[in-house]
């Protein structure tokens, strides 16, 4: 998804979402996407001296936010187009919510996956309907795999994250807890691609022009952190966390709209996330993935500079999704 | 809670709550208690034929609806009785409830715990506020030690499920689901001293006449199976079940609620309850205790009877509680 012809032959500074994107999506993936609940905890606000609002995305259809910008950019596609299908070669969440999202238009969606995917992963996938093509586990192998796809059925290549649709889709997360949780003082959203930060920023700033809008990165896939200081994209080479949905580094137009509307990204360790993660399943009983405690792992840790807003601040944060391996806990 | 001198005091069939002593604990709890969502699975109505709505207990306040009956337990007593506080010797749900319903009232709260009982349950009842005094690991031993409490501080014991306002308080639980999902054609709940399977019989019975009430227990602590069949009380004498808050067997006054209002008691094996409980935690996302799987298990099983009310029964189910040591998950 990041091969250099893409980044050649987008344009990324003319399609840029705005917040106009994110109403237009959230009308249209309304009659599709679960509304999910607003979650609070008096044990946690206590812990973190602040009024906390979780906004709870892995009560997602698909287990995560995914669903949403995936669900977005298949309802934008012209008939002639749809009638061709999708694909991605994304191996995780971002898979199934296209997955889905082609099986609710009627549509079809191809998925080249990696033969080492876990099996359980290969059997969601096709579980939503989708034609799954192994190929060599390898970043060339899934994209020569892909564009056979693409020349084969003429399908359209949904990117997980740097694209305008799926940003706009994404957005829709902020914008439902916002008009859930009422004022915030602090948006918080982990970071990977950015597709949710970006989206995210565009409603907090236009829905709540006094908030601070803040990305929670772990140490280890620290990308966006360092881009964000350097002012240029920095890729991470060899990005190693527990929190595996935030692998990815920051796209262009993700990085793009970052610059402009966040207002700080901060880092957290591999032991806050596990800490975060394991206070979310026994305080609120929340089943959530390593990566959607990352924010809470900032609080945690004390890293979030927090200009004193108010004694107490009102702060909401996206649970991104609870896709984990019950087999593989980490504790 | 279950000695002879209690019994012998008690005139069950006089003091027997009746729904509107439901709606009196409605109101009276509305203040304190969560109204807990009601979540649906399409993946889980699929592969039950159903539509299934499931009322999250697991997220009331100290994660199991024992805070209902708990609190308005406390909240029923006159100012006088209620200076003097309260107690109880359970080590489970209910200590917690207790605790945290006289911390909310401004009133001590007394339990008599095993010494042997976990530290983990041990601190959490001490975080509400309530004062511990550890005794023999032996029934005998607890409630000589809570009849000493008694007698030095004049406290009022709040027995857990065999208690008036208790079963009022926990049938506030079916009394919201039903006022959530609209028509019901079954309700669930999973029985062990029947405190909430009474109070929610009281409320679906007044609320949805045509109705069935069924209670669900794990094979292995059948004791209200049995006794409903029989139509007399025969406690269990050594249940053995992983649905650990569902080891008690059923109470006199609900037991003489169940007599009148509920349609069937069915039980389900502990490979079945594993089963419900990893589908809730994967599927839905839910941390759940496996007592609160019990319900969901006896559907995967077929074990439940079920007139064809219609092609797809609309299923209302208690997940009772959310309590579960994450170390010790039974996969």
């Amino acid at each position: 998804m990041t091969s250099p012809r893409q980044h050649e032959a987008a344009e990324p500074l003319a399609d840029l979402p705005d917040y106009g994107d994110v109403c237009a999506a959230a009308s249209r993936i309304a009659p599709h996407a679960t509304r999910t609940p607003v979650q609070q905890s008096s044990a946690l606000d206590a812990r973190c001296h602040a009024k906390l609002f979780f906004k709870c995305e892995n009560f997602q259809r698909t287990g995560a936010f995914k669903f949403r910008g995936a669900c977005n950019a298949v309802f934008t596609l012209d008939d002639a187009t749809a009638a061709r299908g999708v694909a991605t070669h994304s191996s995780g969440n971002h898979a199934a919510a296209l997955a889905l999202a082609a099986r609710l238009r009627g549509i079809s969606c191809h998925v080249a996956m990696p033969s080492n995917a876990a099996a359980v992963k290969q059997a969601a996938v096709a579980g939503y309907g989708a034609a799954v093509r192994l190929c060599e586990p390898t970043l060339e192998a899934r994209e020569a795999t892909l564009s056979d796809i693409v020349e084969e059925v003429g399908a359209t290549v949904v990117h997980p994250y740097d694209d305008r649709q799926v940003i706009a889709g994404q957005g829709t997360t902020a914008k439902e807890l916002i008009e859930q949780a009422g004022r915030l003082d602090i948006v918080l959203t982990p970071i990977g691609g950015g597709g949710l930060t970006a989206g995210s920023a565009l409603a907090v700033k236009a829905l709540l022009p006094e908030a601070r809008m803040v990305a929670v990165e772990p140490a280890g896939a620290d990308d966006a952190f360092r881009s964000f200081r350097a002012g240029k994209r920095l890729p991470s080479t060899a990005p190693r966390t527990i929190a595996d949905g935030l692998l990815t580094s920051v796209g262009e137009r993700n990085f793009a709209l970052m610059q402009r509307l966040v207002d700080d990204v901060v880092t957290v360790s591999e032991d806050a996330i596990v800490a975060a993660m394991r206070l979310l399943w026994e305080r609120m009983k929340l089943v959530v993935e390593p990566s959607a405690a990352v924010p809470l792992a900032a609080l945690l840790e004390g890293g979030l500079s927090t200009p004193a807003v108010t004694a107490k601040p009102r702060i909401g944060i996206v649970l991104s999704g609870g896709n984990v391996d019950l087999d593989r806990l980490p504790w």
